[in-house]
C-alpha cells in the first residue's frame, strides 16, 4: 500500500513567519504521524487569500482551490486552531465554511467527496475552551463526510485566566504527549482501514 | 428599599454533607454578594428529589416546586456547576429543563414570571470546559427571562488533563477573587436597577 | 463473521410507555441497523434508576451497571437524545457523565474499554439545536474512546419557535430517511472494520 | 436624556448590495429600536478590510478602528450573524476576537471600557443551529463587559435539513415578530437604566 498522506491546515491569527502555537501542536502531531508512516505537510490559513463564502472557489484571487485540494490528496486531515473567546479562530471556522460546499461535491460512487477520510482536531489555548472547540470542529468535520478515531482531539490549555502560551512551555506535558501518540496511531489505522475498505455506496 | 436577596442552587453531583467545589465557588460568590448588601441562601440539587420533566410540578414527590418557590423570591439566581466531559453537569441542565416551564407562566404584567431577575452563572472544573458551560447555562436562563449583569460568568479550572479540585486550592487565585467581586457588585448593580424600574410590558 | 450488535440510549424525560419522538427516532435508525445485518436493541434511561456520579456503580440500586454492559457487550452504541433549551436532556448528560469513569479502564491491550466500538448519535426537538447536541455528545463519547462514522449524527428539528414533535410527522421527511439510511451503513462499515482490525496497542 | 444610540454588526458572508437574511433581521430589529425612542445604524463586516488577530488595531489598512469606535460611540450593540455548520459565521467571529482587545482597555472608573453598553443577538439561517450561535455570542460578549437584557437573543430557522432563507419568507412569522419587539423594548430599557445609574467602580 502506498504512503498514506496527512495535511494540516493550522488556523492561527498569526501569519508566518511569527511563531505559532497552533502550528507547533500540529507539528507535534505530524511527527507523530511520521513515525506510523504517514507522509505529512501542513500551511497556515492566515498566510493565504481565503475568501468568505460557500462555493469551492470564490474567484478574484481566493486561494481555497489550493488549500482544498491538499485535502482532497490527504488521507488524513488535521485541524489545527487556538481558542479566542472560547472559541475557534475565525480562520478555523473559515475553513469549515469553505468546506460546506463539499457537501453538494460527490466522488465516483456517489457519495460526499470528503468520505473515506480521516478528521483530527488539535487545540491550544492560554486557557480553557479546548473541549468545545473540538466539539465544534469535530462536528462541522464529521458533518462533512470525514471519520473521526477513537480520542482524535488533542489539546493544551493553561490554568483559568492564565496567560502563558504552549509554545512557550519548556516541554509537552507527559498527559499530552501520551494524547498525542494515541491520536496519530488512532488516525493512521483508520485511515488504513478506509483505504482497504471505503464506505459502500448506497 | 428592602434588601436585595440572592439563591443559588448548586449543581454539584456529589450529596452534603461531602465537600463540593461548586457550592465552595458559590459560597466565595454569596459572600461578595453580601458585602454589597445582598441577603443570601442556597441549596444543591443532589439533596432534592427533582424529577425528569418540563412542567413546574411533576408530582410523586417532585422537590422541584421548593427550589422555584426560592428563585421566584430572589432577585439574583446564582447557577454554580462543576463541569463533566467539558458540559454543565447533569442536573445544571435538569434545572433548566425545570425552568423551561415559567416560559409560559406570567406575572401581572403579562411578562415571563422570571423578568426582572438577575442571573449569574459560576464554573468550577479540574480542567477546561469554562466557557460553554458559561455559554450554555447563560442562554438558558437569558432565554427564560433573567437579566445577564456585566461580566456576569465566573470560572476555575486547572491546565489541561491535571486532576486538582478548586476545593484542593490554598486560596482563591488573584484573577478568579477579583472576577468574583466584579460579578457580584455587578450582579447587584443590575438587580437593584430593576427593582427601581422594571422591564416595561406590551 | 458473527452479527454486529448495535444498543441505543434513548434520553428522552418520559417513562415508557408514553410515546418518545427520540425513541421514535432511535427505532428507524435501528430498523436500518438491522437491514445492514446489525442485532439490535434499547433501552429508556429515565425507565432506569440511574445515579448522579462518576463511577461505574454508585451503589444504592444504581441501575447504571446493567445499562453501561449493554455497550460494552454491543459493537454500535446509539445516543438519542431530546434538545431541551437548547442543549441534550438531562438523562444524555448523565449517560455521558457515567462513562467518564471508562476512560480510567482499559481492556486486554490496555486502552480504554470503549475503544473499537463506533458511536453514532440522533437527535430530534420541536424547533432549534440539533447540531450542537451532535456536538456535545460526539465529542464526548469520541474523548471517552468511541470511533464516529462518516456523518455519524442524525435529527429532525422543526421551523424556529414551532411546537410539532418528530412523532406527530406523518412520515420522515425525504432528506432526514436519507441520512438516516447513510448513518446506519456507515456505522455498520466502520464497527466491521474495527472487528477485522482493532485499534493497534501502544 | 439623549436620545439612545444602537449600532448593529451584520456578520454575512455576502458583501453589500447582495441581499442578506442576518441584514433583513437586524433591520427588523433596529427599526423595533426606533419606535423605542433610539437612534441606529449599522454595517456589513464583509463590506470592511478586518484584519485578523487580537489588537485595536492591525494597522495596514485595517477598518476595524473604524467599526469599533461605532461600537463605542451606541449604548447598545447588535450583532446579527448567519449560521454556517452550526457556527456563527466566521466574520461573527472575527467581531468578537477584534472586542478581545478591549478587556485591557478601560474608561475613566477604571472598568473594562465597553461596561454600561448592552448587547443583543440575532441569527439566521437555513435550519439549525441559532441557541448554540446566540450563546457562542452572548459569552463572548458579556465576558467583554456588554449586559444582556431579558430574552436577548432572537432568530429564525426552517425546518431540518431545508434551503428556505429568512430573506425568502412572504413575513416575518408572529413568534419572531414578538420575540423582535420584546427584544428591542428590554435592550432600550437596560440600556436607559445603565445610562441613569452606570456600573459602580471597584
Amino acid at each position: 500500500m502506498e504512503n498514506l498522506k496527512a495535511f494540516a491546515l493550522i488556523c492561527s491569527l498569526t501569519p508566518s513567519p511569527e511563531p505559532s502555537s497552533s502550528e507547533l501542536m500540529a507539528n507535534h502531531i505530524l511527527a507523530e504521524l511520521s513515525k506510523n508512516g504517514v507522509t505529512t505537510s501542513s500551511a497556515r490559513v492566515v498566510d493565504h487569500n481565503v475568501a468568505p463564502g460557500v462555493k469551492t472557489d470564490m474567484g478574484n484571487g481566493d486561494e481555497w482551490p489550493g488549500l482544498r485540494q491538499r485535502i482532497l490528496d490527504a488521507d488524513i486531515f488535521l485541524l489545527s486552531t487556538p481558542i479566542w473567546m472560547g472559541h475557534p479562530s475565525s480562520l478555523a471556522q473559515r475553513v469549515v465554511e469553505r468546506l460546506d460546499a463539499d457537501l453538494a461535491e460527490t466522488n465516483d460512487q456517489d457519495q460526499p467527496i470528503m468520505y473515506n477520510k480521516v478528521a483530527v482536531v488539535s487545540v491550544v489555548g492560554n486557557e480553557d475552551g479546548a473541549h468545545k472547540t473540538v466539539a465544534d470542529m469535530m462536528q462541522a468535520l464529521n458533518d462533512i463526510g470525514f471519520t473521526v478515531p477513537a480520542q482524535g482531539g488533542t489539546y493544551w490549555v493553561g490554568e483559568a485566566m492564565q496567560a502563558v502560551d504552549f509554545k512557550d512551555l519548556d516541554e509537552v506535558p507527559e498527559n499530552i504527549a501520551h494524547s498525542i501518540s494515541m491520536l496519530a496511531r488512532n488516525a493512521a489505522h483508520v485511515a488504513k482501514s478506509l483505504k482497504v475498505a471505503s464506505y459502500p455506496p448506497e
